[in-house]
């Protein structure tokens, strides 16, 4: 039995950058023909992310390989529009036994009411007792799926006992608008127009991906967090 | 502790007919203006069905209710386009302690390999195992899930415990082209021009919402049936 | 030959109520079973409206049937998410003699740079001549459309004299979340988040679909209206 | 004036290949770790194509300058899922005087009925006709949208005398799986699965597009022209 308190997230590939926002972006006023590539794109980027022209952020693509619990996988597959995803399959193979257990540091308790939630530190018993029972029901409930299987059951009935905090692996692609979506419902910042609360565990996630979007596009996600982190 | 083995589907609201289709099929061929109410509508759609012209499908809505495990959701979720939902959130509400089990002649073994799995009956010894095994999990495993948030642990925190039979609910609203797709995918039939290996689980769901396009689209329906159940 | 200055717009069908989605949204905090019917809704979507939840709104459906000239459509079909259209085809029809000409009293100057224009009245000289070349052309273009007609020309090739300000006709189908982001860009409001700049012609279209939305949905238009005129 | 009878395609970047989809795939039965890069890909991509797993093809990316006559374009913008676009725009920028004209051999006639025409080459006096007609009205329309520009009428206003036959460039961007869908409406090849009736103008675009798919992913390409024609 694996436990993991990580997100593993890797850019595997991409094809994003400043320049390409603002040569999708002059096509409408310039055009493309006689397009002087060394004009200045960040003032540019900035007028489209403040004014919310967000077509120009489309013509880029990322793809994300992603380690995560299915509790994380299910809300980072609610987002639909420009997200394409392939999901390692219960059905198709066994799964193997990395289960998530919160570090020490993840607060849990929350006050307050849903959409306006504030999270406190676990006490000391809290935090022996979601540790201690997440690994008791993840190594039960596992023992559990390999006997199932051993018994040649099938995997997609097997699984059926599997908690939701199994890990699952994924490949994600969007673009930069998309991804912008995504991170400005699954992170929480203090500079934001528009108050969220994502899970801790995908933010994890998303923190991660942000951070390769500002290394791929700095001026886009310069502009991105100044402008109150609201995908254009 | 509610252990289940049906599938709950309701069509909650629906704007959806035939007529609507060639309605809207005839604005590029006749134009909406003198639009004779009484015209056929039944060679069209077929025609439409087999030449596949998907647009004009389009122009409906289904809201679905479904109450169905978490297995199930994280299938039908992963159709996004022409697809909306909202769900029960494990975040904002106690779960309640409601559990798959797989009904007696579930077929529980498979054969073959991905992508073409033929289903076998279970012995009864597996019967008896899965059946118990499942029933096991799920119910220390919710015993654990309440005895956490008694220990005032967060909900979002305590539910990782939780397996993926646990029933979930959620409203779905797709389009007559949409939800042909996803017959296409999570039916298996005879006649279809190609392959499919649905779960039965989401199987019991589709089964369900194609009925429901057969009372309220029949001519679709048939056309859909007839043309090897793949969507325009 | 016939020449207009106005959009006809029709809603033909929905499937929209603010109960729609207050019922969506309750499903993640409440669950439908046993959802009061009689729970306050205008709070709740005041809610969902300013802290930017999108997808109760989904579960909601319009069909607009449209008449407006070439270059109006075109802005509109670039509305991509949550939209469908079927449209009059120059190819399969021949297309009726229905010209777009600018209303007294629409703006013919425009100052300031793109994405900033400020609209200004034409001059009387201005009008005379806009009026007069408008129908000049359409005319010449429609009688050499005929003229290829009557001597067998495809239609399809026969149409390429035609001018965008040719009236087609079509039918759009969305639900109150891309409906309500496509009015955030194609009016232009004081009490708007963001600026924006449409087209004189589009927003006669636009404004006209704003109606309907109120009519039929007017918590939802009005928590719309109240917090700057941004889709969810 | 400027008369073209050709289209102009350019693959501007792209991020695909045909291991990409094989990757993805594979992510679902073995898992991205230990994924061994040298396995073969060409029976899985086949596979795939055959029995319609779309997915896969979907972790791609492909955008593409075009510069085509507005009609073109028209047609081309009717693809939403999957597509991204960028325009340029005749409210911004004084529009070119490039238009379209057919090229000797192009198709004049057209029998049959709609969704089922067959072509015919012209006489030589419909060919007269065409040629001299198209030339005539575009260069009027371009001489009346000039003079409109001098009196210092607004673009949005002028370009409204133009014809459909103008010259327009934009960016589309898209990934595998949504360019052979467009493919799949916009050739016509005696080898597809399900018949279309493509305009000559919007082929001619499709065809380069359908060389660079050929180009960049060889077996991708081969398993679409293999399995009908039709997009998985």
């Amino acid at each position: 039995m694996d436990f993991q308190s990580e997100m593993y997230v890797e850019l595997v590939r991409h094809s994003a950058s400043d320049f390409d926002v603002a040569a999708a972006a002059r096509v409408s006023t310039i055009g493309a023909n006689g397009l002087d590539l060394n004009l200045p794109t960040e003032g540019l980027i900035n007028f489209l992310m403040r004014d919310r022209h967000g077509s120009p952020f489309e013509h880029t693509s990322f793809t994300f390989y992603v380690e995560a619990p299915i509790f994380v996988a299910r809300e980072f597959f609610r987002h639909r529009a420009g997200w394409s995803y392939n999901e390692e399959s219960g059905r198709y193979k066994e799964l193997a036994p990395v289960f998530y257990v919160p570090a020490d540091g993840r607060p849990l308790r929350q006050v307050g009411k849903p959409g306006a939630y504030q999270y406190k530190l676990g006490t000391y018993k809290q935090a022996m007792v979601v540790s201690g029972d997440i690994r008791r029901i993840s190594t039960e409930a596992y023992e559990t799926y390999k006997r199932l299987l051993d018994l040649d059951v099938a995997r997609e009935v097997a699984r059926m006992v599997l908690p939701v905090n199994i890990y699952t692996s994924f490949y994600a692609t969007c673009n930069a608008r998309s991804l912008m979506h995504f991170l400005s419902l699954r992170t929480k910042r203090d500079n934001a127009a528009f108050p969220s609360f994502p899970q801790k565990e995908i933010e994890m996630v998303a923190d991660q991906m942000e951070n390769e979007l500002k290394e791929t596009m700095p001026q886009t996600y310069a502009a991105f967090d100044k402008h109150g982190r609201v995908a254009p």
